[in-house]
């Protein structure tokens, strides 16, 4: 490390960067409803000296690109992105989203989802992990950098984006903007790994139609629970198939790199009928490098399989849809400059060198590769098991070395 | 037939009736909801003559009765009796229930469910065969007879109960008001069947605990539908082993005298969620001799052995709740004189025997044998499969054999 990196870690104010989480927390940002989160985040990137791009998204024209999908009732959208540097190096976007889930029951909480809370080495509340926290460090990495009077050469850009959750319209609409870039960092939580590949997700629902009948009668009607019992059997042994075919070395470290989760289940509405209809909701883990298509084909035919046997399912095959967040996977190489940098950074910052490693949860990653042409990293703080839960929290230490990581990284990368 | 039976059966009009019929429809009387219904037929008990007893139910004061079991929030709720005839001979009493089930979806009905309509020989609403069509057949009955002028000597008491379909709160409260006879005809629909015997129905609730996690991670979560599916199966088993055992006569010609349904199934909220739980509610058919005690005890062994031999399970035990209608079985003997009188009544109105069986349905039954210990019998139009349902209906020509059938009933039953 230089006297100018030392410098700018020096300038780092941690405990500022702590208030300004809670700041964000405390502003709900659920998915769809981000304008009041965006304008704070707009506010403080020219605060720190960025040009700031504000828009409002053009949802009709966005719905006609091949890779939108949402699955919120979503009413509008904000695009925020700050620039800084000039055009003689390399441009390094940092990408995070202000969009977070719904908090669920907030009695499970012990505090507010939507109070920040600095407390015990950790900071609380929906969003901390998922993902304003990193999104902040990113914020005061380039202030540090600003505060210190350094000139960078290239270009650093953070893109404030909505609807990551839910599919990953706001990155799409910056991509569709023109922000390209020689590399992106985005901060969605890896455990302080980096992660140059990411599986795919693909949100599923099926619906079985039985035949409703008083359960006075019941063997006069089908229970579409029943009729969904094989299918259901069906789903968790192609996961299996599919996961023992997986040998990237990047998820070697994975039980289940691309699974196949049915998590919402509806069927029936009467105790004493029998239920006329299922509907399951789930996401189907993509391999990394996997054809989409194939996948669909090779989850259809596994449906079809059991259809097959079943002379109900045969005269009333299921619905099968391709619903909601259609999140591609992405890669890059290993021996990416972008991946070089980073991983120095960290292990100037910590000492040690940082694990490599894919992620098996989608994120905006594709539309940075996939459509941006864009190299790409996930490198943020925070375990993604503590997203999307009660009680979510980010380790203050984890955001320490967060801001650290990506102030050499952009430093290096852009040069000064 | 004599002649003041035939005079009787002549005087029903049967078009005034379907005219009725329409009208009950026509006020919508959810379970919960009944009191305009009520109001309505009290005043047409006072019109045809009737001594009326109307009363507000004492919730607070029936919810202490350990018959008393009930699903809907009820605020209030109403009693209506019609009472007529003297002292002199046998009482008999005439019960219908006057709530309905929800219309569902009414965009799959023909016509409004809340408008009675008369076509091709039908007629069509909710509450046509279950049961404002078996309940107007017994006030046409009795207003055929005092039109006639007959004077009886036993009493007719023809009782309008709410409640029926989640419990039976409104019969619970007729026999506690006092009201019990030497006989009683439930007009349910039967068919035109005489049914002496009533199977037992005990709504449950099971909760399947999992664990949630993120689906990236879905082996670090436990899936309460997987942890669900075995138990499913047990239960399915159980059901089989349970008919196979049944062989009461009135029941030989059931596949499944006594079903057990699973009818409502909701688990996990997100697709991208091992889902956490799982609530599952169904009805346990119970035989009609049956002692509820070991038969919900056979339920709970049935669950607990799929408990023991999976550790997640017995650590997270489901919760296990016998919750809303818990309908128990009751049944009098074929040979009683109320079983006589309703055959005889049948076959002179129809020139056929009528067909002597058991129902597997919950009903009213059990309030009136069990604790008001007055034999009764179900009897009515319609089929209870066209129940619960869309386009809902019952045939004129099985309200004519009703109306006819409970006039003679009445007039042999009381004498005059």
């Amino acid at each position: 490390m230089n006297k100018v990196e030392k410098r700018v870690l020096d300038i780092i104010n941690i405990d500022e960067m702590i208030g300004y989480i809670c700041e964000l927390i405390s502003i709900k940002s659920l998915t769809g409803d981000e304008k009041e989160a965006q304008a704070n985040v707009a506010s403080k990137l020219e605060s720190i000296g960025m040009e700031v791009d504000r828009w409002t998204l053009d949802l009709d024209e966005l719905s006609k690109h091949p890779d939108y999908s949402i699955e919120v009732d979503r009413k509008e959208g904000h695009g925020v992105v700050g620039v800084t540097g000039k055009e003689e190096g390399k441009t390094l976007i940092l990408n995070g989203h202000i969009d977070v889930v719904p908090p669920g029951d907030e009695s499970n909480w012990e505090h507010s989802p939507w109070k920040g809370i600095s407390k015990d080495g950790k900071v609380l509340g929906r969003g901390s992990v998922d993902m304003k926290g990193g999104l902040a460090c990113a914020i005061y990495a380039v202030k540090a950098i600003r505060d210190a009077g350094i000139e960078l050469k290239g270009k650093v850009i953070i893109e404030s984006v909505v609807g990551e959750e839910d599919g990953g319209v706001g990155a799409l609409a910056c991509v569709l903007r023109g922000y390209r870039a020689n590399g992106a960092i985005i901060m969605e939580p890896t455990e302080l790994k980096v992660a140059p590949a990411q599986a795919g997700a693909l949100c599923f629902r099926i619906t079985v139609q039985g035949l409703a009948a008083h359960a006075c009668v019941r063997e006069e009607g089908v229970s579409a629970l029943e009729k969904f019992i094989p299918i259901h059997n069906a789903l968790i042994e192609l996961e299996r198939k599919r996961n023992e075919r997986v040998d990237d070395p990047l998820y070697e470290n994975f039980k289940l790199p691309i699974p196949l989760n049915m998590g919402k289940i509806h069927s029936g509405n009467w105790p004493s009928s029998v239920p006329e209809s299922l509907v399951v909701e789930g996401r189907y883990g993509i391999e990394v490098d996997e054809d989409i298509e194939s996948a669909q084909k090779e989850f259809t035919d596994t449906l079809d399989a059991v259809v097959q046997v079943d002379p109900w399912l045969r005269k009333h095959p299921p619905k099968m849809e391709w619903w909601g967040g259609q999140f591609k996977p992405a890669r890059i190489p290993v021996t990416d400059p972008l991946v070089e940098t980073v991983v120095s950074a960290y292990s100037d910052t910590t000492g040690d060198s940082p694990v490599l490693e894919g992620v098996t949860y989608g994120s905006d990653m594709r539309h940075l590769v996939n459509l941006g042409d864009t190299p790409t990293v996930l490198f943020g703080p925070g375990d993604v098991r503590d997203s999307h839960k009660p009680n979510e929290f980010v380790l203050v230490e984890d955001l320490e070395t967060t801001v650290r990581t990506l102030a050499l990284s952009i430093l290096r990368f852009c040069g000064y």
